[in-house]
Formats: structure tokens, C-alpha cells, sequence
């Protein structure tokens, strides 16, 4: 076994704190990763805090990994020793269904085995994520990391980057459309960068005029306050697609309302409570509400390709893991611009 | 003008009743058609009661219009006196815009001007329906019947027949898929005709098994009882496309779950008080969950030729004038199977 440091909380109403575990001795197709930085999801405090119940402790969070290759098992053959490399929600899936098969393993038949707060496929072993400094990973759940970007700044790529580069794809964003996003945090700010390199044109809906100027310098050619009823009445039926990443309750229907004739909104947050939705606003206009979750191994490797050519990241604050738990007090009142990234070198300072 | 016979509404508590009025004398692009029959759409009562806020009194109600021309405007080429034709939820649009140049004059952005209760484009004349013995309409408004189907049972087809032929044809509905069809009324036993003839493999839902029989008969090859939580979770992720064709309050969460990876619901009824949808049943899947309104003049008449070739109709109940009250109330109860028809003979009777 190999010896790991992270850190971890070990029921809901405690903090995160320094936790020693094992990882398994790589097998044939394992790769050893020496994780350098992990991104800070909204998820990550979800689920250390029990609040999706489904938490299993104690949990080691973190699923925006980036690190290099320390060591491959004799049958690995995409990477090799000091390799810049990634892991992001799951670390395995069933292989077989048609989901994975089709390479959109996050809607694998069985479920994907997540990053943290996971059981492998033995269905006993619990997962452990990215607050860590060591990683054991089956090669096909790995990813290439371009030796351009700046690694603190890639981490995020992983769950918030490909969450809202894989819908804008799916449904074919690109020049000549008039595109929202809805919030500015962690997914949202990727969610412009993404539509803004495709070329549509890009209105960023926000509940105040407070990161106006943030919109912009991102990408944005539009923004829109959410809380001003003529401003959001006068955007109506002018959307051809709507990025919709608040996980908090929200009027889902005034944005329907904006779609035009055959639109699409797309959630990528979650909100718990069910969202109401009025029939009228899909029938008048045939719009579409939709949900997606993060992306296939296939797609997120084409994502971080694209932001190698591109040179996109995320906006980061970079923190050491001591400080993980202030980090999530901000994160929750959204004083963040726009991710928390762990340096995994504070691990042994 | 031409002198109209039938029966109104006069507020909405009154009981349907004989009302006599005006029709416009034909304009140099207007059809004058002998109504012979005029299908009772569920809408018909909730307008008729006030039940959408939205009553125009007095209110001559009715869109599921088939008759033959009686005489034409001299500027009319596509339709000669003698020819069988129909009329169904709208009769005029704004012919500019980009839904109306598309032959979707339905999703017009203006506003389609509905076949009653509504307003003509001169913004002051209300339009009166079906329930009467003549109408006079735009040739553009106007649908080409097929001879060789029942005139009574093709009624329907002009509102329940094209709410449900269009979004099968939207999205693509054909052989291999699977599609489920929920409630198995006016719209679902079309639904189900037509979702049957179009190749796929059909499951009718619905709350009891008091309709099974029937909807084999229709075509079905499943059937589902909605209130069987096994039955339900027995199905989940099998559907490619669900037509949900329910008005009432209905739990649309449960359905959603039994859509396949990128399956998508379309609700096709409107039930007044907003669905509660949760965000992880559209998000684990990339589901959607959308709405169609009939269809446009084009895809109308595309239907009706389909509904030719195949023979296609509805399954009517067709009833004297003098029973509409009667027929309301039971439609009300769901006690028809699976349309009643008004027979406009009975209005000189």
C-alpha cells in the first residue's frame, strides 16, 4: 500500500483536518499520480457537510485534480513517468453499457465510481479524493494536461470546465448565437470563457450589477440583472440557448421566458428543491428545459486541448490546504473570483 | 354579411346556447365553408368557463372544423366551391415573421389570431368558432380533408390529431424507438395511432388499467399504470420519448425518470398550476423536458395527407348540438372515447 497525507472530515458538522490512509499498490493499468493542486467544488462542501445524503466517512474531498505521473503500472500505455496529468469526477466506470461504450461514462448504466465519496467497483473500497498528495488510478480515467497552462489554473477544467464546455458543445454553440449564462462563479465564469471562444454572442444573467465588469473582461458582451423585471422582460424570446449554473432556487421559468422559438436551457447546477415549471412557457415556443452532468473522458481530454490551444483556465485563488476550511466559508457566501485551488505542496510545510 | 347560426357562451357561468351573428363577406382571398362537423376540444370548456383568464364573451367556441367551400373569393386559387376542407386553432397570423415564413404560424410572434376567442388583425373584431354552421376564413388558414376518411372522425385531427403528429415528427419518433404516450384521451389515442403507425414501440400510462384494452387496440404494445410505484421504477430509463398529453396536476419528476440517456418528455397538455421538476433527474441523464403547440398550416396539411393514405381518424362520439352542454360535462369526467363531435346537420333540426 502506499502511504497518503490529505485531509478529510470525518462527519458532517466537522472541519477538515489532516488525515493519514492508504492508497492500493498500482495495479497492471494504475497510474501514480503526485497530486500538485485541487480545485474547491461546491460539491466538495455538499457533500463533506452531509447535506446531499449520501456521505460516507470519513471523506477526503476534491475532484479537480492535477498533478504528474510518479509511477505507471507495467500495462500502461497513454503515460509515462512525469507526465502533467488530471483526474476529475470518476475514476471508474462499468466499461460495458452504451454509455460508456459511447464514451459518456458519467452516465454509465451502473453509475460512475466517483472521485470521493465513492465505492469501487469490489463495492466495498471507499474512494478518496484530491485534498491529497497521492493518487492510484486505473490509466483510462486519467487525463493529458497541456504543459502551457498554468496547473493551479487547470485544476478547475476538471468538473467546473467541462461542466459547461461539454453542454455548450452538445448542443452546438457557436457563431450567430445569442447565448446566456446564468451566475458568475465557479461554473459560470467557465461557461463564459467557453461560449465567448465559440463565438456566440454572450449575455451574462446575474442577480446584481457587482460583477458587471468581471462578465465583461471575461467574455461577455451583454449583462442582464436578473432581479429587474423589465430587464429581464425586455430579453424575452431572445435567446437561442441558456447556461443555466445557479444551484440555489431560482426563477427558472421568467428564463424560459427569454428563449426564443425551439430554445434550450440547460442546467448544470442542482438545486435540491424541485423547480417549478409553468407548462405554458415551454408549449408557446417549443422550448426545451434540459439538464447535464460534466462530460465523458473523451470530451474532457478534447476540453483540455482546446484550452491548451486556446490558452484558457480558470480564475483562481490559490490557498494552502490550511486554509480549507476559511475557503469554504467563502465559497458557500460566493466570495470567491472564481475557484479555490488547494497548492498540495502546503501538505508537508 | 353572411348571416351564422350556432351556439355561444355568454359569461361563464351560462350553459352553451343558440346565438346568432355575423360572418364577414368573403374578402378576395376568403373561403366560405359549410361547417358539417366540429370536434369539442377540452380547451373548448376551459375558455368557454373563463377558466384561463383569457374569455371573450360572447364566445362561439370550437377548432376541430371540417365542411366543405361554399364559395370562394375571387382572388383564391387553392380551393374551388365543393371541395372538403378544414379549420383548426388558428386563422390568420402575421405572415412576416421568421416562425410565420417557417410554416410554424403557430409559435407566430405576434400571436396567432386563434379560430375563437380571439381578435382579428384589425385589433376589434372577435373571431367565433366552429359550433355554427358556416365560417369564412383566409385560404391560407384553410386545410385540404381527404375524401376518402369519415368527415366526423377527421374533426379531431385538426387540433388533438396535429398537437400530437407534430412533436412525434419534431423529434424524430420512428422504428427501434421506444415511446410512451401518458394518458389516453382526446390526445393520447391519437398519440398512440399515430406514434404506432410511425414504427415506434408504444407504451400507453395511465392511472388505472381501466383502458388497457382500448389501448392495445389503438396500437399500444405496453401498458403502465402511473400509480403502480413499482410498475414505474420497473421502467426507469427506458423510454426514448415520452408524449405526455395529461392537463392535469401530474407528477412529471416520475416520468422524467423513465426517460433513456438524452430522451426528452414533451408535455403536449397544460396543466395550470407549474410542474415541480427536480434538477437531478434531467442532470443524471442529460434529459429534457419540453413543450409543442399543434402545428403549423404546412405540417397540418402533411398530417391530413398522412392521415389519408393510412386511414387515420379519430375515435369519435358525435352528437346533436342540442347535447354540447351534456357533452361538456363528460368530457369534464373523462367519459368519452375518445372525442365528442358535434354533427352541425342538428343545428336546423
Amino acid at each position: 500500500m502506499i502511504r497518503a497525507q490529505g485531509y478529510a472530515t470525518q462527519n458532517a458538522q466537522s472541519p477538515l483536518a489532516p488525515f493519514a490512509f492508504d492508497r492500493r499498490d498500482p495495479g497492471e493499468h494504475d497510474v501514480v499520480i503526485a497530486i500538485s493542486h485541487c480545485g474547491i467544488c461546491h460539491s466538495d462542501i455538499h457533500q463533506a457537510r452531509g447535506e446531499w445524503g449520501n456521505s460516507i466517512y470519513p471523506m477526503v474531498p476534491g475532484h479537480e485534480i492535477v498533478g504528474h505521473v510518479k509511477a505507471v503500472g507495467k500495462g500502461v500505455t497513454k503515460f509515462r513517468e512525469g507526465d502533467r496529468v488530471g483526474v476529475g469526477c470518476f475514476v471508474d466506470s462499468c466499461r460495458v453499457c452504451g454509455s460508456c461504450q459511447e464514451g459518456l461514462e458519467q452516465y454509465c448504466a451502473s453509475g460512475m465510481i466517483a472521485t470521493y465519496n465513492g465505492i469501487e467497483r469490489d463495492g466495498k473500497t471507499p474512494t478518496f479524493g484530491g485534498y491529497s498528495d497521492v493518487l492510484v488510478t486505473d490509466e483510462s480515467y486519467v487525463l493529458r494536461v497541456p504543459m502551457s497552462l498554468d496547473p493551479a489554473a487547470v485544476a478547475p477544467l476538471l468538473c467546473a470546465g467541462i461542466t459547461t464546455y461539454s453542454p455548450l458543445r452538445h448542443w452546438k454553440v457557436g457563431p450567430g448565437q445569442r447565448v446566456a449564462v446564468v451566475g458568475l462563479g465557479g461554473l459560470g465564469h467557465m461557461g463564459v470563457k467557453f461560449a465567448a471562444a465559440l463565438g456566440a454572442e454572450v449575455t451574462v444573467i446575474s442577480t446584481s450589477t457587482r460583477k458587471e465588469a468581471d462578465a465583461r473582461r471575461l467574455g461577455a458582451n451583454h449583462f442582464l440583472v436578473s432581479t429587474d423585471p423589465s430587464a429581464v422582460a425586455s430579453a424575452a424570446g431572445s435567446f437561442d440557448f441558456i447556461l443555466d449554473t445557479v444551484s440555489a432556487s431560482h426563477d427558472v421559468n421568467a428564463l424560459i421566458g427569454t428563449l426564443r422559438r425551439d430554445g434550450t436551457l440547460v442546467l448544470v447546477g442542482a438545486p435540491e428543491k424541485p423547480l417549478e415549471i409553468g407548462a405554458f412557457g415551454l408549449l408557446l415556443g417549443r422550448r426545451r428545459f434540459a439538464g447535464s452532468a460534466i462530460g465523458g473522458i473523451k470530451e474532457t481530454q478534447e476540453m483540455l486541448d482546446y484550452c491548451g490551444e486556446r490558452g484558457i483556465v480558470s480564475d483562481v485563488e490559490v490557498i494552502p490546504i490550511q486554509q480549507v476550511n476559511e475557503a469554504y466559508e467563502r465559497t458557500v457566501k460566493g466570495d470567491v473570483r472564481y475557484r479555490f485551488v488547494i497548492d498540495m505542496k502546503s501538505l508537508s510545510a
